[in-house]
């Protein structure tokens, strides 16, 4: 395959008056829009480059240190890929391994682990109020800590999931979109139902929720927010998507039926989450060390979530979307009805029928993250990218 | 150290009508001769490239995905070597740290850790009928994400260990034996003595064993297999060394002692494993979370072990051998009597004489995986390795 | 910014009669004095190469492998780095994942890891009397399969902190006065006081002490030991300070008071480490698995050690060094009173006052290092390090 598309991709991202050079990626709406679209340019080019051979290691050697806080698979694959695809050597910082068990303070740590380090990944979703505040503080070491002589570069913090947003999966969700309806102008007037739906397990953080209403929102797209009485997510969030609807002349409403959100919805993405209000007891209990109450809270939680077994985009659901066919969207992994579980977010025939989609989707994520990378730790990525092209390096020797 | 015997096994190599490309390596009898001849003869290049300091970098990133479900430090080492040596980075799937605790499936997974993935190693050997199986259905789900346009490229799954097979170690083992008697020719008519030892640990895998009686029987060996009664092997596979004896004109039999094994032996390979029915049951105990049952049967089995601790190899026993100098072989770590236990599968004397070819013998196989890696993921593999000896860029700067 | 210090520290560098190559790095005192000038000047050499955006990657592949039977953050990321700066791939070995738990030895343990590694740093500092020990046989294997044609290159073991010494830390601090003070010579009759001071842990290694009161009297430096009663460092190393001093010119005593180590010293280091007697009685205790005695040992030391809250690095007694205005100097993390404890080792105000040089001395440690790996691995590193500088490959691209 040949990188043809590349040259129309970089001149659009070199048009763009990007804001990120130097700076971190925590929230997709600390960002202005220009940012947000030379992301995804920035992806499209590496992977179409990836495709065609070409060799994008803008490093010889340097770090990038992952900081995971919580379990995962493909953020952790993605973020490895991204570090080798830019050539620099991925390394994972343990804290169980590491001296944080001695007290550290963060901003010391942050400092420790970024002598050669061009970018920080950190996912720390677990807890309501607690995920971003980390980010930031780290974000502020290492910034204080290039400022004041002591890192010879600014690593750039990467958002890979905090309890706010998750902008790597929410911006892989826009690029999927972009190439689905062809462009980010024709997302214009779609509506996109984000929807709750039933899972058999508990605690399922916010912040997917929380990063497609604030996004798509931006993009002019009827963004219907959906989920049982009681399910709500941050109110300022809401808030938010409210405003950017208003301002790029899209909608934002909430509802309290999978069925209003998906009548005739160009996109539905139903996935689990857990209260917002059980999120924020949750975190004070374990805070506090209150185990007894907090297996009790569980308890209370999971019969409560019982109640909404019906929450599962069904293909009697799925029929009522535009023409029958509006795109299936999930982050994956999903709770498949008959597949990993009794009764799930999606029936199997469903996710089925999307998966491969689905699955192609979410290889844009890592050149989501690559193409962060590449715009904060480059003054111009439009021109280094372009010059990778003319040298043509192959990636794979032959 | 020049690199002047390459062109000569390069030379060999492309000569070879091989089907490696774009498959995976999980069984050595699914495999043709030409195949394995075919990976002896690229690891003993690339081991003589890199004594010459010849770098063999045919990649400039993406991974090489290792997933040990067991125990390892030389198969571990091997693969990252292999990795490191080639060009790609080492990332380890660790499922406790990932998603397949909240349920994926392994189609899902497969393909979410290989967008930039050019080879997935597997080590699976802890239960009888489930390691092969995880490995094929790894391969089968990578192979469909590649067809359904998911994955870029199409990652080569590698065997390294399951419960039937060992091929990085057999195909180590013969490459040993290769350089032991000169050629793969001179092996015919050898009488290779694979025998059970005394351990006193428990519940060792088979495929050591296994994998050594159904590739030695196919390069003319006479192949004995001695164990106490009981400690069967997959019958199956008995069978499968009969066939390839047969077809090979070596010979494959059974004895049950080791004096009858060692007689008149070229080389012998003796090494502890767990029965066979043991195993099954030990499965069926594991999956049904039957502990209690799991404990009686270990006791048991120890005290049936331990009626056969004079399954030695001492240098009384190798005085019976050809000429009293038989080759001694071993996977490594052995079992070694007054050394790490005090009663074990060798004797310390015989060990310490053949310590420094054992030792020899273990680098082959980060060489072995190495050509495995290149003879699935080029289609030319003799013509990339001509082209990185004619580039002879340095490994190793200065 | 440009190179152009390189040069000169190059000609320097190259001046010296080192003995390193081929060798490891376990203890200052086994180097001559050429060997730490070496290392210094070689890690300012690469220092100033990364800032200068120059490519220092001498190897294309290889491991460097990192084995650390302690707790690690900054040197576990400084040898990550130093690997990543020199073109290595870092493979941690995980001694609870590997075949050590089936019994093998260090011989053999040593070898299997090494037959594509540069080098094996070790952290083993849990245990007096052990740590060193388990360096100096895995260095000894090594050497010995290196010799037997085992291992087709020598890895240099690194020690990075044992029982003994911690050369990394060290000689980084070494860099740090250096570089604070002009020059090597310039520390001649300067006063150092390397104090014991209070932590609320338990059981620090004696090894920074150690190591600085062994290195600093070697340089001409006056250093001043103080502690409490009772808790000595190694006797044998208090001598070779002695021993040190004498033959530089410099002095070496000991004191029970930290206000007489302090007044007009030019350094201040306060540092908790455990008594010597303390840590054989535990060592003891711990091969013993006598662990009832061991917390009873461990409540008997913390109430000994709350009598000396009173050593810590006040105000009042930076007031009575040198000017008023002392260096001070910790390997961090420290113990900050009234920020990670409620009574530690320093003041609050006095460690922030020294916090950011305090950090930029950190990062001299990842050069430490891979100035160790230059000039234990290759036999003119001043000529390597000169063709790279003519090479002048960028590390970052663009």
């Amino acid at each position: 395959m040949s990188a043809e598309k590349v040259p129309s991709l970089l001149e659009q991202l070199d048009t763009l008056e990007t804001n990120l050079y130097q700076q971190d990626f925590l929230l997709t709406w600390k960002q202005s829009d220009a940012d947000l679209r030379a992301v995804l340019l920035a992806a499209e080019a590496l992977e179409e480059m990836w495709r065609a051979n070409v060799s994008a290691r803008v490093f010889q050697g340097g770090l990038a240190v992952s900081n995971f806080r919580d379990k995962s698979t493909r953020t952790r694959f993605s973020f490895a890929s991204a570090a080798s695809l830019l050539g620099l050597s991925n390394q994972d910082f343990d804290e169980s391994k590491s001296q944080v068990a001695h007290g550290e303070t963060v901003r010391e740590t942050a400092n420790m682990i970024s002598f050669l380090t061009e970018v920080i990944g950190i996912r720390d979703d677990l807890f309501i109020h607690e995920g971003h505040r980390y980010m930031a503080e780290v974000a502020q070491a290492v910034e204080t800590g290039y400022r004041e002589g002591v890192l010879p570069q600014r690593p750039a913090v990467i958002n890979l999931q905090c309890d706010l947003d998750h902008p790597t999966q929410s911006l892989t969700d826009l690029l999927h979109l972009k190439k689905t309806f062809g462009s980010l102008e024709a997302l214009r007037g779609r509506k996109i139902a984000l929807s709750w739906a039933y899972s058999p397990s508990y605690g399922k953080p916010l912040s997917v929720a929380q990063g497609i209403i604030t996004l798509m929102t931006r993009f002019g797209m009827d963004v219907v927010l959906a989920h049982p009485e009681g399910y709500d997510v941050i109110p300022e969030l809401e808030q938010l998507a409210g405003k950017h609807a208003q301002e790029s002349g899209g909608s934002f409403r909430k509802v309290h039926s999978m069925e209003e959100a998906f009548r005739d919805a160009d996109v539905v993405y139903p996935k689990s989450w857990a209260p917002y209000q059980i999120m924020e007891r949750r975190t004070a209990l374990l805070r506090g060390g209150e185990l007894k109450k907090l297996e009790e809270l569980e308890r209370e939680c999971l019969a409560d979530n019982a109640r909404y077994k019906g929450w599962e985009c069904t293909e009697r659901l799925m029929r009522i979307t535009k023409e029958g066919r509006a795109l299936y969207m999930h982050p994956l992994p999903a709770d498949i009805t008959e597949v990993n579980c009794d009764a799930g977010e999606v029936a199997k025939s469903v996710f089925e029928r999307y998966r491969v989609p689905t699955y192609q989707e979410a290889e844009h994520k890592l050149y989501v993250i690559a193409a962060m990378i590449l715009l904060t730790r480059f003054e111009s990525p439009a021109g280094v990218l372009t010059r990778l092209l003319d040298k043509a390096e192959p990636r794979r020797f032959g």
